[in-house]
């Protein structure tokens, strides 16, 4: 889909909070590219992120999705908006068994208050066929409440 | 509720996947309790893990309430099984904003391939009550078959 | 938990509301009991609602789970707002068999815009103890914009 | 995504169980298209499915996705199993406004016990593009154990 985004300077905004997100650098999560309604980070394999198995944890994943999918809804928000994550849901398709992952965040209805996104996550290893290992679905809220989102 | 452990050496076990969590590890995550059918994890905080207002990002919420909700799952699960996790939806009520956090993982139903689980997550800080930060419903799955789990 | 109504008129609104959801009718819904954040429904087994088993439909007791989280939700918003499903959850943990059916919808956090609701499905067989059949998770919005609600 | 049904009269087998959901008759459901891992199901509005403002009820959105990706699920079923749906949860964008509904559910990963599928629901009003009201991401598992489905 495409949205125009309510602030020109929307990529600039989602890397400086992108920037904040402490979980991000120690994950080695960086950004692959933003778009007005999508963003795409990525990570490369990393055991200290590991489940009982040796692959990713789904929680590792979770993360990633949420970060892809928190900033594609807020590259569309208003300048004074903060992006809230409400709720969402991980289906777990596949082991998150790659060298190196994708994490695809889009816009899928932006509303005043509330955005609906979904997230896919991708396990890329040498050789092979990129892989589809998990799909989020996320409520996003906009708050334009310093407060709300502060305490 | 209570719940009939089909094998009498579930907390070992549960202790012994847990250990093979690196990312427990890496968070500082830890064992409170364990029993059949119901796990507690904590973790301080950390500011490794923070998103980018400074509070424990949702991801690493959902981390733990995963693996809380996930080894519940597995304590009443037979000495054959693996658990895997099928889906979860977490619900995000407050800021993750405390010094300590608790995650209460409980099993709803337990199916003989299919399991239900709630688990909440609560965030502590001196001299206050706890409080409910997040709550996860999921559906996790007894695998016999060790190619599934592995591959 | 015990909550504060904004409204103290909310068991009529909840009412007058409900008498205005026609799908209740259909399916012979009724009001068990309204509490401040917490509303009970109720619905006889209908062969009308069912799926190919037999059984009722999950959409069935969806529709009667939504109903009820909506209006707990609603019973503690202020009079000038409408309350909006934004999106819930299902977990179908039982068939639903049985002749008589109840549902509990019950607020687990009241915000100003977002509220998040739990509910439960109990199916009811002669002579049988009730059983907890379903749950749902469910996030709900007050709109206090009548445009937003209506178009 | 292209499937390999394993059942060969896999339509035939949508439609026979479609018949006996007693309520896809009350609510004038019917089948559009049956593709393998692909179903279409329609419905005209109706008044008699309505919430407090007129418009179709979530729970009767949701129902109609339910057998839609529900069905999608068991055409790729073998001869032997039945579906069950686990879990679902449905996104409402917008109100279910219209004349003419279509619901669309697709498999998005088919596994031995497990799959998964997603549903879109479009609300159609003369002279206007369709619109998309709705989503849901279910869990569908494959029951061979006939006692499991009827009891």
């Amino acid at each position: 889909m495409v949205f125009e985004p309510r602030n020109p300077d929307f990529e600039a905004r989602v890397r400086s909070s992108f920037a904040n997100q402490n979980l991000m650098h120690t994950m080695g999560g960086s950004i692959a590219s933003i778009e007005a309604g999508r963003v795409v980070l990525e990570m490369p394999f990393n055991s200290a992120f590991t489940q009982q198995h040796g692959f990713l944890h789904a929680g590792a994943v979770t993360t990633m999705l949420d970060s892809a999918a928190g900033y594609a809804a807020f590259s569309l928000m208003p300048v004074n908006a903060e992006v809230l994550t409400i709720e969402f849901k991980t289906n777990l398709m596949s082991p998150a068994k790659g060298e190196h992952f994708r994490f695809v965040g889009e816009v899928v209805k932006a509303g005043r208050t509330i955005t609906f996104c979904e997230a896919s996550a991708y396990a890329q290893t040498d050789d092979e066929a990129e892989k589809k290992i998990a799909t989020m679905n996320a409520t996003m809220m906009a708050v334009t409440n310093q407060k709300g989102v502060k305490s």
